[in-house]
């Protein structure tokens, strides 16, 4: 296993080759998250060190398969002294590449727009909204948290200006797509949709969704 | 592997509940809600038919998967001339048993729960915020939504002589396996968790998770 997160050594220059020549699943970078969430409230409750077995407990995912996924990306932790909670942290930082703070665009300054823009947790694990847009003259030069609504008309130039890869789109659903194809053309690479609608975007553009009704939904089945 | 929920989320592994036997599988029923969300868009737009081809590519699965999951509960389309839209739909949403709407309560005044207690969409798709709770005095007595915030002391009693079934956490995340407990006591039997820490919950108590932040920070790995 190629050690590819010790920068200092030669191995360091491999890291290109390795990370096209061998792949790593999608659903093992998508654990990741989790796993730095369950590390930084177990500092944030002062604690030092964890197991691949606490871990597990803290995300309902197995020991056997933590230690499978973070090895994947090197050895992190000792047999029997288990993962320094700090250092483990750092590295999975490094590796979602959230050792930085992303600056993100909104699309969409209704409800969900106002609520996602005021959002500390968001500024906690690395994202802060410096761009905000709508259509509706009422809402263009108003304030979503911080940022001023600029007319969704200005959006390609704004981005363009800016260093934004990222968008949330939070827009009606009939509008969603739309404004999907206008992300596309800018440099914005990921995008968050809260509208409730599948996006179609051009490879290379990531999408992920948030739908709480289908959540909802899904449970009422039970009830 | 997981055949992964459309939207794909690794917060799919924390619905641990739902793992439990049942005569359907969950990962079916957790698609239906996204079948009735792809049916409302096309009868929004005016259509009356649909095949499962058209409603695959709506949704991002096979059509020869969208067959067998809606033939587990009945033949709701013919060969040759698909799925009424409007049959199709409210078919759904018996089996999903939204066809009435489900008070909700929710716990947790800040920007999530005002931004969760606003939202139309969650009217739109059979639930209603009825009641809301914090423990911040400075909360209590003002308005989230159409609802007065009350005193999270009274939580108890306040579901308890409710019909509500269904809650939203929305309290900061060292506050939320503590919220869970007392719901627990409760007659809810539904959690919709946006607090980013994993709940332990009695057996017929459901709980999903919406963490904005996993999402992005998984899309940030590969930009």
């Amino acid at each position: 296993m190629v050690d590819l997160l010790y920068p200092k050594t030669p191995l360091y220059y491999l890291t290109e080759v390795f990370m096209t020549t061998k792949k790593i699943p999608d659903i093992i970078i998508g654990r990741l998250p989790l796993y730095l969430r369950a590390l930084e409230r177990m500092a944030s409750n002062g604690e030092i060190v964890t197991s691949s077995k606490e871990l597990g407990e803290g995300v309902g995912i197995s020991a056997a398969q933590i230690r499978k996924d973070i090895s994947q990306f090197g050895e992190f932790g000792k047999q029997g002294t288990g993962y320094n909670i700090k250092f483990l942290s750092e590295k999975l930082r490094e590796i979602l590449n959230i050792d930085r703070v992303w600056d993100v665009a909104i699309i969409g300054a209704g409800d969900i727009g106002h609520g996602v823009a005021r959002y500390q947790g968001f500024l906690e694990r690395g994202f802060r909204v410096t761009l905000a847009f709508d259509n509706d003259a009422k809402k263009i030069g108003t304030k979503v948290g911080e940022v001023e609504v600029q007319n969704i008309e200005k959006m390609a130039d704004a981005l363009n200006a800016s260093d934004v890869k990222i968008a949330m789109i939070a827009v009606p659903a009939e509008y969603a797509q739309d404004v999907a194809d206008k992300l596309a053309k800018t440099q914005v690479k990921a995008i968050l949709n809260y509208a409730p609608i599948r996006l179609t975007v051009p490879e290379g553009v990531h999408v992920q969704y948030i739908d709480p009704a289908t959540h909802l939904q899904w449970m009422t089945y039970y009830l």
